[in-house]
């Protein structure tokens, strides 16, 4: 049984107001008092009740964060950051894992309303009516939810474009680019869009391939083996992830392809995880550290009600990181 | 502003006893009031408040979490698969991510209990002596933390014969084993016992070394460097996760070891995202979806009151899989 306020004025020998007096930091007590009151509490292992003093000042200090699935190492060290720059602050996280399902995020919506939470920030991608009626403050990561909904994400654009740029570079001229299935709206796209600019500026006809589930990694190779039937000639392969380019590698590899002299890999996130695995992967890193730190800056704004006009889109730069050479 | 009863009562035009009813399914209700009341509801986008029926009920449905990190793959991985799980079952999962600092994890139990949990299920590794004293259900993954506290673990041990007698069977004799720092008390230990149980069984010394930190994979390839260093001969390496595995492959690439041929691996977690990345990595796969099923599902018993005492310790066995042949 959990002790009560009644335990501890027992043990401490004052009465059940003095111990709540000493809780709410009310009225006059002695130090001598206050003393024995934490000794006792200490004891019996007491803490007050935080959601009932939530519940009285309206405000919970809990952050709902829905991501598809803390298993890929790109949401995993995005929750990580999140939740420590949150929990520095005295914010708690609620995790929901929507595994890109509308009716995961749906419920998990509900479920984070009724719960109280102080705001949400989001990285899932299913454009749910939802969001456009909620009297919550929201954060997305990456994602174009509604109009009255600030995002903060990583230059997709650029990264396309520098992607591709390297690849040219390189003296690669059948580039193929790999990307998530079209129909989710993320802004992968835009990746996809700096990929096709920068193939027309040099007089190339850009090709795509697209996965045909998200996060299923093992459809990822079904679309790659394709690719290498239809296109032998290939010599350049940008991937909007690095997942689907470590497919590509082993792949490749599998064809007695030589890389990097024969076909050249760009993947794009540039975790920590993939980077030990994979140190000669080529990739485009994304911010991670920087866009959680934002997300949550801009999303206590909004709790806080001092949002920024300024701060409705936040585009970070991201780098061109080369991998290692034997 | 948050809708209230009040505004659901004016809008669907009934008095806010009557919406207090339909809310908890009290005293008669016709038909047409209750879907009244629920169209309102809808409308206005209000959600009961959870947490004040918590506070009521005596019981939150929040599960604590508290892992070293998901950035990394392994606990990245566990986590999503518990958060799933107990979503299906109607418990909400607070975050912490204790990155297996003593204080972080401290401070954070503090923060479960002034939050009501109904339990905790951890997987950090500091033996604060607060786990002792604790008036709640937990449950350890993988860890030691007090007599009475339920442990779900892979078989470790046995996962470190398997390793070794793996490369002894590919025909290795000097092989070393690469642990995290040995202060930390964790089963990775006993992957250690079961290397050298096997060395000593094949007549051979078993030599390990120690990275300086955990988590910090930079201080990793300092040790992997030393091990090359010191031993020039070594043929086989059982490293005690995936990613110190990884660095040793990165590390003998770079030294211009033929990997088979010269230098055999055996990593061990066996994730999805490490799978993708190195598929020619023979490891030890943990069985980390049963692992985190297990774990909710005595946590479960702990807070219904009827935890069975053959729980107390549950070891799920491990698999040796091969990696890919090129």
């Amino acid at each position: 049984m959990k002790p009560t306020i009644k335990d501890i004025a027992l043990l401490a020998e004052v009465s059940p107001t003095t111990v709540s007096r000493v809780l709410n930091n009310r009225g006059y007590i002695s130090r001598k008092t206050r003393e024995k009151v934490n000794q006792a509490m200490k004891e019996l292992n007491y803490y007050p009740n935080e959601l009932a003093r939530s519940l009285y000042h309206q405000h919970t200090y809990f952050i709902g964060l829905i991501f598809p699935t803390t298993s890929n190492p790109f949401f995993g060290e995005l929750v990580f950051h999140i939740e420590n720059i949150c929990a520095s602050l005295g914010y708690k996280i609620l995790l929901c894992n929507s595994l890109d399902r509308a009716d995961k995020e749906q419920s998990y919506l509900e479920m984070l309303q009724r719960n109280q939470v102080d705001g949400i920030i989001v990285g899932a991608h299913n454009r749910l009516p939802e969001y456009q009626r909620m009297n919550l403050p929201i954060v997305a990561i990456d994602r174009y939810l509604s109009d009255d909904i600030p995002v903060v994400a990583s230059d997709n654009f650029n990264g396309g474009k520098i992607a591709t740029k390297w690849l040219l570079d390189q003296g690669c001229r059948k580039i193929i680019h790999i990307n998530g299935p079209h129909e989710l709206e993320t802004p992968a796209n835009k990746r996809r869009d700096g990929y096709e600019q920068m193939m027309r500026e040099a007089g190339i006809t850009p090709v795509t391939y697209e996965l045909p589930e998200s996060l299923i990694y093992r459809r990822c190779l079904e679309t790659v083996r394709k690719l290498f039937n239809d296109h032998p000639e290939t010599d350049g392969i940008f991937a909007s992830d690095d997942l689907i380019a470590a497919t590509v590698f082993s792949e490749a590899e599998k064809r007695g392809l030589k890389i990097p002299e024969e076909l050249k890999v760009v993947g794009y996130d540039g975790t920590e995880t993939v980077r030990i695995c994979l140190p000669y992967l080529t990739t485009i890193r994304q911010p991670i550290k920087e866009m959680a730190e934002k997300a949550v800056q801009i999303l206590i704004q909004k709790i806080e009600g001092h949002f920024k006009e300024e701060n409705r889109e936040i585009i970070l730069p991201v780098q061109l990181v080369k991998g290692i050479t034997e």
